[in-house]
């Protein structure tokens, strides 16, 4: 039990007594950003399908995207003119159509420049199925110049608004598959360069170095080093955050055993640490502008209830010492590693290609409800009050519990509670969808009976003093209101009356 | 017990047996027509949706409502010229943007003709709230002239699928509220200028005598010997149903209890014997042209799940006798007695005026889907099979019990059964409204929440064979479909090692 | 000529010069609100669309209607309990699903409190077609209750936004169909005893007295005198605005003839003097709440082109003294003379109900873009300038004539020209259907063809300065914008090119 | 004027007597099939709405695209098992995205097998800036599996209505970049085999050789002779057609001028008399499965009114001797020589990537009315009549005239002409968006003013009789309607009055 961190086992019953007022601090940066594969893949209509449903019923503020300068977005190009003279052009219509869809979806760019546009690689290593060019620029001043001219459209394109874009250098350049080598020295020439360009366009915000969990405090500690020594540009730190163990791999597929909880905790505490080392950055904003459990579109872990639990744990802290944690993705539209050959397949994605809402969703969707006041936090809870009504996210990573709320500062009186719940037998897709048969690639009849099932179980009840009764299954999500609801029964209608048995 | 008909008190299990070949007949007219209330509804925003709604999820093909003629669809008016002279004229306008309405639905009008408009009436009684007259017309002739300007109007304007329109006369006679003193011999009068007029302008169908059931036999048999005596064109018989008895009221609403099971169907198999025993008519088509449990607007028991079960005991049976049994009616706008106070209020709707479906409603959706050769029936049960899938409703008006299907001519092998539930606990929107404090009207933030709790619960459970169990709660109905689901796995997907708790 | 005031005849061009900076001043309270007809209308489908298509093209911010307490809405309502005792309820479903409506439309209400409840009145006498009731209440206190009542439910329901909807007290009560003999000491009564119940429900503005230009002035100064007197609450004074003659009368139409231009505007003018010279509201604003053309919703000017000239005019000067004009009304879905007998028939609608925009329409939705500083007005054109864009609505009530503009203040360069001109040759419905042959109600196909002739000709011109003609025929009005516009053509592109004919 | 065929030069006037009975034919299968570009951009959100707006004003039947096989489809994939032994699986979940946007769009495939996966390949030349594989398969083993499996996975998605999805074998086979060395054996090859697989698959028709007008006698010949020799399946001929000479390059533009009139049709007949003159497949029928004035997406041709009214004259005679003749292609989704670069590009589409309708767009929306008799045929006009109608299309190639037309066969009465006219000056896009300054990609509001000036300017006239004139200007289209239409006018209505001068 140990190794799992606080994860209780066996069936119990905890009562728990909260009051209006409170010193505790909650920090809901969830909506902040979301994740979304390739940028080119936005013009896909089925992702503009799936942003709208997210947008829809969680809201995020911002959306991260690899490739902005990959070839499917066409934007740099290279020409000879009649005389043989070299060219180069720049072609903005697809980030165009790309900027407008989020426009209409209400959603903002966190920008990541990057990959390599194939014309101004220095080599020809590429990662993904959609191989990217993950080189340096063959020239450091086409590169800049390319990074001027994309912002500065993008301000045209946008308005003054554009300036609130954040900006971020790359990606992961700590592994050698998202950068020639992992090569430190040349990232940080890479850094310097880039925010200094950016700086040029206007008064953008940019962040780096966007690693990964691998060699991380090294590279951490090397990067605002340099930064310090070299006075570069830095508004924001960013890194991302992964939680599961190496996989087990059957045929296509990865099986991945989560993180024990802390164990991803201490990583970013350290991160923490380093940053505050530093005079210049100390106490800056840090971004997680990726995380997920697992780090891998073919995990199948992402499509799960337990996913959805985990994610509700993370989320109850990781805003206590990020301004942003980026979830990695927003939906299954992904080729990464090729497009998925099946309607559940383990993708990022909060919502799959059939636009059925995996457990996970509902986990942003019932934390972007939380505003007010936090009047309880715990291992496996996020509680506020807004004045009128108190929201709550639970959640279960053990075995199934019943967990007894007494709101202590609230009179008697007619009270509602409003329970949605997420769980294995309530909302779980992905048993649906494998006791169907697991179908490769639903119709659209099919997918609306498995959409239909995908929904929290809504459930109320009507008491008569502010104190109830939770129960969470294992892996079980559940969010709450409970307010006051005074009955406002029209003259002679009489509930009690209405509902009867037929052999009454 | 007996007082009440086969419905089962206590908890019992039952196990059923059932091959693919049967000589059971299911004669499922569910979909054949709904009613909506008073047609110059038909053109408020609210009603436009409540149809869209109920089209996707039942699709009706006919729509029958009052008052075509009342005052508020403009159709019949008199004038004075300059020279003092005076003159008809109608005005279709309204008309025409109902059928408009019904056309972009999909559904055609199963029309009544009724009431009087004012100007034509030979006296001022009128029914309703909206105060819709029941006179004889002051002049037949400008009467029949009105029902063949009507008609032809509506053939212009529908072309030659207009002939398809059943065409009903005048609406309960047989009650003095909707016909002045309940005058047989005048309705006998007017059902035959009338249908002779109708069939003057073309190829129509018309029927009659659309009583309720008082004095119902007398009526009916009269009726039919006049039609026999008189030659009157008749092509089908209407009459209604209604399944409760005396309210108790307080306030503004009525408590009522169900009739027994027989007690109603005695009552129709009267009319039958009635219909057969008349040379003329032997064997035609009736139509209930309304049917509910109570005939009473603020009955609160339209909003219940005992409707619903009680409705579904009546969907599996009214079909043997009846070529049609349209529920009265689709939505909560609805004036007869007044504008609803309050958000339930115990409308004839099978959707309420926030859009929330009622349990009843699923009702209608589920046996819609009951197409195919009949395996089953019984007093809570019918099932058919397509020659690819089974699919059943089932229902409860006594107590919780569970049932254990076999599926004979099945082989061994892997299945899925899909069941959609609706109950008191998983679908049960009166109670979250009265949970929530009964509002009057929701906002739309107030109804999302109702209506996500207003849906069936969805579960799946994969088979080895075709056998299984289903349990359904009192006052439930059930869905569900059985089906071979052969595993399309993917290369090395395990659903069995996707699934797992965190302290595995 | 003099007759007419102002409008030239005969072809003529004419030369315009314009500066950037200007003392000119033009106050654009064109949106500010609209005309709607009866509350209870608004229910209806069709006006919702008319209501949505207004929104998107011209945008208003409030909208005002009769009837709130019409029987139709269904607000008041007096019962008898078991006891025998009398008590009054409130119905407020249709209110909210009005408020609703309004809500989603982007559209707050302008509120005119009446007609009179039938179980409210002290007699019976009627209004329009759908006979509101117009006597005094036979409460006074009945009256008030109501008024707080219906105010704080909007509040509730609307939130403290609510106390921003103006409010007015009656309507028209200087006609004697609208209020009870034209009863000028009742309806100081009435506005006294309403408005101090509209204040003691919270912060709202209250105004009257409504009327209409018939005996106006000796209204106005004695409703003045009153509120003086009294110390009446009175936040603005509003009335109405028609300018047309008496009609000439064929079958169920009015043909009416235009007054001069400046015969409104001096009735206008005399009571802002009216108001001026009474120190309690020197100054206030004044609310023009119903203007249009004819007050006659059967008149058939309200269909041309003629009448979108005439309102350009207007709308160009009834700024200059009132804080705003609520054209009467919004669209066709009408009821005060019966229900519309023919497709066009004269409605006051800016939108018909085939949803098809009439000529006048367009003018609101030109005048809609008029943001900026004015740098031009005459007695045909306002101009102005917003820093980047020159924006302009210029109108014909005479012949056909040519206007050269030349804004002085720019530079030479590549300028671009876009006119958007309806006139009655590019822009009107009416000829169209007239031609197709007067159809009573258009199918969707019919009314797709007319829509499509319905909408403002397109045109642009490029420049090489900022000196341009602009053509307006006899009844046109023509939008322009005028801005820089560089080339930004891509490489090689040229049009000159691309353009040609088979046989070059 | 000979070299250009039958266009006249100069002004003139003509007359046309028309009668309703006529031996003249029409074989209006405009409607038939249109292209798409490569099937992955099916994918793309804007793509989906240009489909929308294609199938509302035209309907399409089929719809045929390049790269079903290309690597973004992500069909066709080797893998090695954990033993080292090679396998081949099919991913279809992309092909299925496709085929639901299809069918939701109502349009059908017009299947061509094509190109290569790179991972079946036997050489690595390719075509386009997408890259696609031209070369032979490295096993015809492993392409007609593919083929068999994708053709029975369609089947399996779709139905027995695929079995009536036409297959194509290849594209344009006969240039040496389309397949590598344009070898024609080679080709004969793949034909034969794919044809057979194709037939093994179930009851589909297949066709080829698709080849363009490059030493098209010679491979058409040598095709049918190879067909009749190893009796090959063959159920109909495909070839192209493009009707432009050598382009003149500018930049990233072309310049081409257009074929003589006869100089294609000559073409077009001599594959029809090759054709016919091989018993095997005499008479059968011909699909020219891509047809366009310019063969080349930039060049400026395709976005100009010239395009539109050659377009008209093409689509009045390829029905004479075709199936079915594709427009290539319905939106400026395409990416064959890379993104376009800028708005209006000479991209192929009919719609542009702003959702413009182009003037070519509204010669397939007029002539996809044109159903009927045929009463009238000339050089520049296509005239049906339905009973009630008359409907005809005009085009003008040369200089601006005017037709007088009478319809012999009419008695005189009221009739109504409605035309609806597409030239330079009512409907050129092109020309705004010149005017504007050529942006690159338009924003939604920019887009929304030039959309509304790139539809036809719709007129009515009232007639006396069945005579009439219609002036067409150069590169003007004009689609005329012409029906009875006695006047319905309501009481008192009088259209004459109703329209007036202000000073009148």
């Amino acid at each position: 039990m140990a190794l799992r961190n606080k994860i209780f086992v066996g069936a119990y019953c905890m009562s728990i007594s909260i009051k209006r007022e409170s010193s505790l601090t909650f920090n809901n940066n969830v909506s902040f950003c979301v994740g979304s594969g390739r940028m080119g893949l936005s013009l896909q209509n089925i992702f503009v399908k799936q942003l709208e449903l997210v947008q829809k019923e969680i809201g995020f503020s911002h959306i991260r995207c690899h490739g902005l300068f990959h070839e499917d977005m066409s934007i740099y190009h290279e020409y000879k003119d009649e005389n043989g003279n070299d060219h180069v052009e720049y072609n903005f219509t697809y980030l165009d159509m790309v900027l407008d869809i989020y426009k209409k979806a209400g959603v903002r760019p966190f920008i990541e420049l990057g990959f390599m546009p194939k014309a101004l690689a220095s080599g020809d290593q590429t990662v993904f199925y959609w191989e990217s060019n993950v080189t340096p620029p063959k020239s450091y001043e086409k590169w800049t110049d390319l990074v001027k001219a994309t912002l500065s459209h993008i301000v045209e394109r946008c308005g003054d608004e554009a300036y609130s874009y954040p900006v971020e250098v790359w990606n992961e350049p700590n592994l050698p598959g998202f950068w020639k080598d992992a090569d430190m020295d040349e990232y940080f020439k890479l850094y310097k360069v880039t925010a200094e360009a950016v700086k040029s366009v206007g008064d953008f915000r940019v962040g780096g170095p966007a690693i990964c969990g691998v060699d991380d405090e090294r590279w951490m500690r090397e990067f605002l080093k340099f930064v310090e020594t070299e006075n570069a540009p830095l508004d924001f730190i960013t890194r991302h955050h992964y939680t599961t163990y190496q996989p087990e791999i059957k045929g296509r597929y990865k099986y991945q055993k989560l993180h024990e909880i802390e164990y991803g905790f201490d990583q970013l505490k350290k991160t923490r640490e380093i940053v505050d080392s530093f005079e210049k950055v100390k106490g800056k904003e840090i971004h997680l502008t990726e995380f997920n459990t697992s780090y891998d579109p073919l995990c199948v872990i992402h499509d799960t209830n337990l996913n959805a639990a985990y994610v509700a744990m993370l989320l109850s802290r990781l805003g206590d010492e990020h301004a942003s944690y980026s979830y990695w993705t927003l939906g299954d539209i992904f080729e990464e590693q090729g497009v998925p050959y099946s309607e559940f397949h383990g993708g990022f994605g909060l919502v799959n290609n059939s636009l059925i809402p995996k457990p996970t969703f509902w986990t942003f969707a019932f934390y972007s409800k939380l505003k007010g006041k936090c009047v309880y936090r715990s291992d496996d809870s996020v509680i506020v009050y807004d004045g009128k009504k108190y929201r709550g996210v639970l959640w279960n990573l053990g075995d199934e519990r019943q967990l007894s709320f007494n709101m202590e500062d609230e009179e008697n009186g007619r009270y509602c509670l409003i329970t949605k719940t997420v769980d294995e037998e309530t909302c779980n897709p992905l048993k649906i969808w494998h006791d169907m048969g697991e179908e490769r690639f639903f119709t659209e009849e099919e997918a609306s009976v498995v959409r239909a099932g995908a929904y929290p179980l809504i459930k109320t009840e009507k008491l008569d003093s502010a104190s109830f009764d939770i129960n969470i299954k294992t892996n079980g999500v559940v969010y709450f209101e409970l307010y006051k609801a005074e009955l406002k029964g029209d003259r002679g209608y009489c509930y009690e009356k209405a509902v009867q048995k037929f052999s009454d």
